[in-house]
């Protein structure tokens, strides 16, 4: 059989980059002060401060000034919502997100909740969910978007096709879902997850599979429909003795065994996870234009 | 083979306004304040006014004070805005509803969004059909909240079964997504709609069938795998000179063709229907003892 078409999310992040580049330069002439991102990260997490790390420096590759908040484990929910009240009035700032996992003595929902659903550029504030699931305008969760984006762009139609999401999580599954269902969307939706039974037989009705469990290489092949597109969206860090640190990246899929079977398949590292950060800086422009608007 | 337990929701329903009735009785005992129900009506559709009149009668039934204002159809967005208002502020009124559809001139979304979530309970406003969606507390919207109390009452458990939801409306199809793929219920989940390419092999997948399309009698035996529980939310009135008012009111399923296949099923009127003025009851009691609170 032919091969796959292994989607490339590096290059079309960077072209997202590049339009949101242009558009800022203009935006900035026009609005006289260029658009501001706060990131809050509270402890230090090695992955979280790597990723935050990659959202400064598309930050300032594209003209956004980024405000980097990063505090000790230690801090206290008071300081946190203090900052968060102090960020939803800075006018320099037009988007505010707070970055997961928060140690275990804050109440994340609340800290979420308080940021101004204005600056949510994360889409993660309950009345943006709404808006989402409702088909109203709103700021949509980064990774689900970067998938309808990435779709969109290698000209995968979603219309009438059975895409079936693996996962049912805040910031994946259930928004995926919510922008599939929508009419600009029409897709057949099915989400399941741990407790599905039989999920081969479900996995296999998909048209285009998206995978979001957090299990490394939990789909294999015989999971997928001869010719499917496979989106994965796993971020999985197994040892590997044979690397220089020793680990390594590995999605969702068992890239190996699906790969072969499918039409078009997103890779890890390279797939959906440049596209997170791609929208983010989107969702930050849109944020800045709404508050000049 | 055997005859499908036909669901009653009557009797389902007068149980838990019977459950209400004792609870407010108490509550109010304590509170020194009845519940208060507060439903604006714009327009004189007759359905809407029906349905407003059966609302009002629940309250009476079960010692809510209700609150009517039933307004012309050229009732500006303003008047509605201030009213609206009001009613945020009146601590007689502990749930606010406006019946849809509104007129033309007005926008319905505008004024939901201004009713106060911790009185919204419709659950139709943004900010409350997002922490639905997360897992959150919150009102749920009383259609498909009403039929997983059906469900639950008939011992029908959702765990680990395949739901499909027939429709994707904002008031039954999506937020009935978005209560079973939550951990407490634990379905698998599909939602069609008009867009999905051979809808019968999907909704033979289900081993509960859940139709909200407003198509009369469009789902038949064919649509419908043997042993299903079927739930049928359709509404539609059509014509019938056998009857005395010259129509009558038959649900999205073919009962006749569809009941004989099926294990459980909801008849139209008697099912559905009268859960959802039951579950509104409800969030309108526990808008109160949050009030309370």
């Amino acid at each position: 059989m032919s091969h796959p078409i292994k989607i490339d999310g590096h290059v079309v992040s960077q072209n997202i980059l590049l339009e949101l580049t242009r558009g800022i330069t203009q935006l900035k002439g026009i609005y006289q002060q260029p658009p501001g991102l706060a990131v809050i990260l509270v402890g230090d997490d090695p992955g979280s401060k790597a990723y935050v790390g990659r959202k400064k420096k598309a930050c300032e590759q594209i003209g956004i000034r980024s405000f980097e908040y990063l505090l000790p484990a230690t801090t206290s929910e008071q300081e946190l919502v203090t900052l968060i009240q102090c960020l939803n009035h800075n006018p320099d700032v037009h988007g505010i997100l707070l970055q997961s996992p928060v140690p275990k003595h804050l109440n994340e929902q609340l800290l979420l909740d308080l940021i101004d659903p204005k600056k949510d550029v994360d889409g993660f504030h309950p009345v943006n969910v709404g808006r989402l699931l409702l088909g109203l305008d709103t700021f949509r969760s980064c990774t689900p978007w970067g998938i309808m984006e990435l779709l969109a762009r290698y000209e995968i139609s979603t219309q009438g096709k059975h895409v079936v999401i693996v996962g049912r999580s805040n910031i994946v599954g259930k928004p995926m879902a919510a922008m599939l269902i929508q009419k600009e969307a029409n897709a057949t939706v099915t989400i399941c997850h741990s407790q599905t039974r039989d999920m081969k037989s479900v996995t296999n009705l998909a048209d285009i599979l998206i995978v979001a469990i957090g299990k490394p290489k939990f789909i294999t092949a015989e999971y997928v429909r001869e010719g499917a597109v496979v989106i994965d969206v796993g971020m999985n860090r197994i040892l590997d003795p044979t690397t220089k640190t020793g680990t390594r990246l590995v999605g969702d899929v068992d890239f190996d065994s699906v790969a072969p079977k499918s039409s078009l398949i997103t890779p890890v590292p390279g797939g959906v996870g440049p596209m997170t950060i791609a929208m983010l800086m989107k969702n930050t422009v849109k944020a800045y234009q709404q508050f000049h608007s």
